[in-house]
């Protein structure tokens, strides 16, 4: 088999729905025959679910030690947060995953300083993302969060609505927070060529239409767990495993990713912009949109800005004049 | 997208986990544009999955209803038999998957009798095989079981003991049924290109590991369940997704499938055999092994039958001398 790379690639929360789809979805992909599989819980059933595939010129390791697992990755992707449990708060989850984050940073630092490149995606990612790349003493260009599904949801619910393949629906993109506060950008959506912004208020798509797909967008995770009777696990495994082989340098990756943003509006914070993905890392432009999108994105940045600020108050994270002692790219 | 055919693939159990897996595996290997999801459970929440996954330039869909699914099916891959329950008896399984058999195969015949390939993996998946078969009036060469995990476990296990990739172990294979009456075939396995047989009986590998192995592989389901808290699910749906891309046109398969076998020596039974499975469909040959290993086959074959005359008793199917009234290809 022929293979994007021959790096480690290590999957955190290998054992779980979404790690071990990732697993899989790697293999598949063909990104490298070195495939580390960790996490807390033994990942040595998935990693005996993936030998018994035969994917057979690959050497799949499974392990419950971070430091055997870390040891020369050079690629990282980590669902290994905590689930939200029963009678946990928001901010419950909110100080356990990104007490998790806080760690993987510093394991990160501490066992793989020369990672090329690292994605996160357990929630809340916006936030687990910051703490893990301010811990981990990375570049900005080198972690980005899972923030793709708002964007491929918007794509999928206009290819419905309007009968069409869901290729024929482009420029779709949500950007901001990955949570009810994110803002959809409709004005550069084109449904088979066709601007969407002239066909919304018109009884093909009239304005409540329109609005209510926005909100469903937002809501799209939920509508998985109502449908499906649990959390959406493929999609968001098979996305993030889409960045990662991006950051190998392997096919670009068509959605935003959550970034960090630290510019004259935007003062460090994680969050989905108009980002490229490639062997170079993350970058971003500012997304354009109508005056309307544009403070749908700045009410999405101050929600996160909340959300920093109980991490500092949590004790998790410094205030931000300290990061750069942390994290000097920062 | 390339696609390997434009021809419609329906998945039976999409809602399942094994089901959902294929549906994944399918659509990343990118065999057809076409893709249905069936399942008596809604399958909506699965294939918005796979819509928020962003695969973009296909058409899936999702229904509970049969017609439907059926409609213009060119290929079926079925995991959708009922779980073993507490309570429930190895006869009461035997007997409620395959009454759903006989209801696929009832269903093909009447809403896609011109489909080209079907692939039955629901346990016991030999005897689910057959009555599908039989039901659908398809030929033999069109209806395979999934028998392959065995085989993938034998190499995984020698890959293993021998510190080698798993493509340096080749020709693994286990025939008969699948279950733990499987005939481990050895003889014609190699270990980076030396016999297996001349390693049997040395230090590196006694006649004691050799024995203690063919019994791990045999058991290799209960050691995922053990090792995962659940059934495998990946594997199998991963192997099956694998036969019909080979039915297709596609990737020769690697490994045995079941096939149906009426020769001098095995009477109107579903077993692995030495197979290949292409776009001409399913054919085989009888294995060949040592004298031991043709004795396990044979008493494979003698367990299939026990089973097989179960069904007959149970009116499931008729005797034997009676099926080719209802499949004019048996």
């Amino acid at each position: 088999m022929e293979f994007l790379t021959n790096d480690k690639l290590v999957i955190v929360g290998a054992a779980g729905m979404i790690g071990s789809n990732m697993a899989q979805t790697a293999l598949m992909m063909g990104l490298t025959p070195n495939l580390c599989l960790y996490d807390v819980f033994s990942p040595e059933g998935v990693a005996e679910e993936m030998r018994q595939s035969g994917f057979d010129d690959v050497n799949i390791t499974a392990t419950t030690n971070v430091a055997e697992a870390f040891k020369d990755a050079k690629y990282i992707i980590s669902s290994g947060g905590a689930p939200r449990k029963a009678g946990m708060t928001r901010e419950d989850l909110l100080k356990g995953n990104c007490e998790i984050a806080e760690q993987l940073g510093k394991d990160i630092k501490t066992y793989c300083p020369d990672v090329k490149h690292v994605v996160i995606i357990f929630n809340p990612a916006d936030l687990t993302g910051l703490v893990t790349l301010l811990y981990s003493g990375l570049k900005p260009s080198q972690v980005t969060t899972l923030a793709a599904l708002d964007s491929t949801r918007l794509q999928s619910a206009l290819a419905k609505k309007f009968g069409v393949m869901q290729n024929k629906v482009t420029g779709c993109a949500t950007y901001g927070g990955h949570g009810e506060q994110m803002a959809v950008f409709g004005s550069a959506v084109k449904i088979d060529g066709k601007p969407l912004h002239d066909l919304i208020g018109t009884p093909a798509f009239t304005n409540e239409e329109w609005e209510q797909m926005k909100v469903d967008v937002t809501k799209g995770g939920a509508k998985i767990i109502e449908l499906r009777g649990r959390s959406s696990f493929q999609s968001p495994a098979y996305l993030s495993v889409e960045m990662i082989r991006a950051a190998m340098g392997g096919a670009a990756f068509r959605w935003p990713a959550g970034t960090f943003v630290k510019n004259e509006k935007y003062d460090s914070i994680m969050m989905a912009m108009n980002t490229t993905l490639d062997a170079t890392g993350c970058h971003y432009t500012m997304p354009e949109g109508t005056a309307d999108e544009m403070a749908k994105l700045d009410a999405s940045y101050e929600h996160l800005c909340k959300m920093r600020d109980e991490l500092v108050d949590l004790n998790i994270v410094p205030a931000i004049s300290e990061w750069s002692k942390i994290n000097p790219n920062l």
